[in-house]
């Protein structure tokens, strides 16, 4: 047995376990958690402190610093998150729905936890903390792999929640690191049938591909977002401007973030000409078809690869279309069913663009960026779903767990 | 771009115009396809004796002649099949929550196809007709690979489908049979991501292994059961007779047969005497541990592997144990996650063999052989699923669809 095997074995020991904890259980150990986060704050500091420096010795960019540094504040939203998500519902253990068959035997759906889950993600030590509290808070073990780069705040951040964890009395095990950050590793994680029930990927597309294609554990891609605004001819211009200066402007980083504009022609000029004035202030840079050029500030042409870029920057496609159809049509082709929104003012238009576009969320007279299992009033959120199995657009707890089908009978034979 | 890649283009595309189908129309084409079958039938047996013509003189064993072989009765009940199908509640298009948030936004989940869902699947050609009509019952398009043995019959149904179902007015592409039956492109075919939604292996424990460990498409892992039922102290002891005769014998091709009896050693001697007695009539082998091989006739001892095959057989390991504990433990070491039963007369000792195992299916005093989508009440069934992702135990028509978050706004943006 590998080390990593031994790590996974011991997961799901302790997983058979934590699914024999009451849900009061598990929210003394999340508020245990996050009192220890709060608690050994300098100790994680120092830790963040050693990954920064090696990473700023490495010349690592600054948005990746910003990312991997932690402040006593931040060590603090992340307790605050645990928090919030010991006041969650617990979905465990509830039956679904329970039938009783002709021949008297009764069917009964649990929800029950998946098990083992695993998490591989890049940079923020945040998801160390929340990753963790999330799978005890639904009685699943979980194995963490974060990156090389914030191995020593993981570490640190693991150490103290497994030390709240087990003091709180749940197994040893329910909350691991895989301390070896090398590739190797992680291909090996990939391929735990027997141990590892999912596998969940944070980060960027590049994590997620590798992770699609060698896994052969059950993997629920996450992520990865080159959303859509099609401003219709009927839109309300007011309206169509506010949404997409927003849906571009007010978080550019992030997967539901509009990357690409498709405009019907007919509104075109008046339309972008706003649009370009009002994306003054954020220094939007377009790249715009020919049609479209001429409307927008310093716009340089499109190419074809910038439909298909998740940005995840102040940085614009834009393209006008003769019609829904043809912006159906290039939605389809670029599309990573993610989330998708029509401006529009046509009802016809507007059952078709939600009928004929397939992503996670499609919007009408709305920004993509409410896709997050916070606006969905989900709670918590453990990433966002763009594959279609088992779960799709946010997570939320319930996406952390299973169905068991128990059967009660008195002798029923087939 | 490849054969299979151009198919799976046209599949991709037909299951969009799938999806503006109403279910009146795919009942329409259900329908048609099912006359279709009958109306054909002797093209279909001409092309099933080639088949069954080149499996003889490959020298083919009879069990597996038995499921190649088609006659008029099994292309009756394949039609037949398809106007059960035709009588289930249609669950794409409804709209399963919808909730109001506090911004006014609408969000509603609507239950939508998957997209195209492929087949990978083994001699019976009558999986052929089935995995098509479950795809156009919930507007998905099916791209079917059959095993080389079956492929003259295949391509005759596939031909007869597609005719009927482009006779109804769906799209062409909408069923589609991989004709290449080589190796290569059944590889292909598991990393056609972009294209195939969901990946089915319908077959031996070999080709889901081969499915699970090559495919980078998501896939619904089917079907190895090496199902337990362990006789708890407490138990009726006719009961346990009674459905310990019923799980093992009353079909042991199937995966809900019982592989491995367990039973607790102070009520063996009685139990397996009768048992044994009981069993005489089918002719069970039993392979059985130190304790327990001498309670029944002709055992031969059992091998570390024999508690770790699902032998489909008449043959039965059997183990005595100190009680539930060792019990729960044996199972949590071999269980495919298929079924697993207890047959006790003790709450607590019910309760905790429920809670603990984690299977698809568990049951108290009742036979392993229920979990069928048939007798959980599910109308058709496509297989059971043995993970936990997605769907667990007999998958019916919902386990073919996914979710879509249709938003409805006024101009809101966060």
């Amino acid at each position: 047995m590998t080390n990593l095997e031994k790590q996974a074995a011991l997961a799901k020991k302790a997983a058979a376990q934590l699914y024999m904890t009451s849900g009061d259980d598990r929210n003394r150990a999340l508020m245990a958690m996050a009192d220890a986060l709060e608690n050994n704050c300098p100790k994680i500091l120092e830790a963040n402190a050693v990954d920064m420096k090696n990473a700023e010795e490495k010349g690592t960019r600054q948005a990746m610093l910003d990312r991997l540094k932690l402040t006593e504040q931040r060590i603090s939203d992340m307790a605050a998150a645990i928090r919030d998500i010991v006041k969650l519902e617990d979905p465990i253990g509830h039956t679904e729905r329970a039938v009783k068959r002709p021949n008297g035997l009764v069917i009964a759906e649990k929800r029950v936890p998946l098990g083992v889950v695993g998490v591989i993600y890049e940079a923020r030590p945040n998801v160390t903390a929340d990753a963790a509290a999330l799978a005890i808070k639904t009685a699943n073990a979980a194995i963490l792999r974060g990156g090389s780069e914030a191995i020593n705040s993981n570490k640190k951040i693991v150490e103290v929640l497994n030390d709240a964890v087990i003091g709180a009395g749940m197994p040893e095990g329910a909350v691991s690191l895989v301390c070896d950050t090398d590739r190797k590793t992680a291909q090996e994680m990939m391929r735990l049938n027997g141990y590892i029930d999912v596998l969940i990927p944070r980060g960027g597309a590049g994590l997620i591909k590798t992770v699609i294609e060698n896994a052969t554990v059950p993997v629920i891609e996450t992520g990865v977002g080159n959303c859509h605004t099609f401003i219709d001819k009927s839109a309300d211009i007011d309206m169509a401007v506010k949404i997409a200066v927003n849906a571009k402007c007010s978080r550019p980083s992030v997967c539901n973030a509009m990357e690409t504009l498709l405009v019907h022609k007919d509104i075109m000029a008046e339309f972008l000409t706003r649009l370009s004035e009002a994306m003054r202030e954020y220094n939007v840079k377009f790249r715009a078809c020919e049609q479209s050029i001429s409307f927008l500030e310093g716009a340089s042409p499109a190419a074809e690869e910038d439909y298909e870029t998740e940005f995840l920057d102040y940085i614009l496609a834009a393209k006008a279309v003769n019609g829904i159809g043809e912006a159906i049509e290039h939605i389809r082709k670029y599309s990573t069913g993610h989330s998708e929104a029509i401006v529009t003012n046509d009802y016809a238009n507007s059952q078709k663009f939600t009928d004929e576009i397939d992503a996670a969320a499609v919007y009408v007279n709305a920004s993509t960026r409410f896709t997050d299992g916070g606006c969905f009033g989900l709670g918590a959120e453990i990433g966002i779903s763009t594959q279609k199995l088992h779960v799709r657009g946010p997570m939320g707890l319930k996406a952390l767990t299973t169905i068991k089908y128990v059967i009660s009978g008195n002798g029923q034979i087939r």
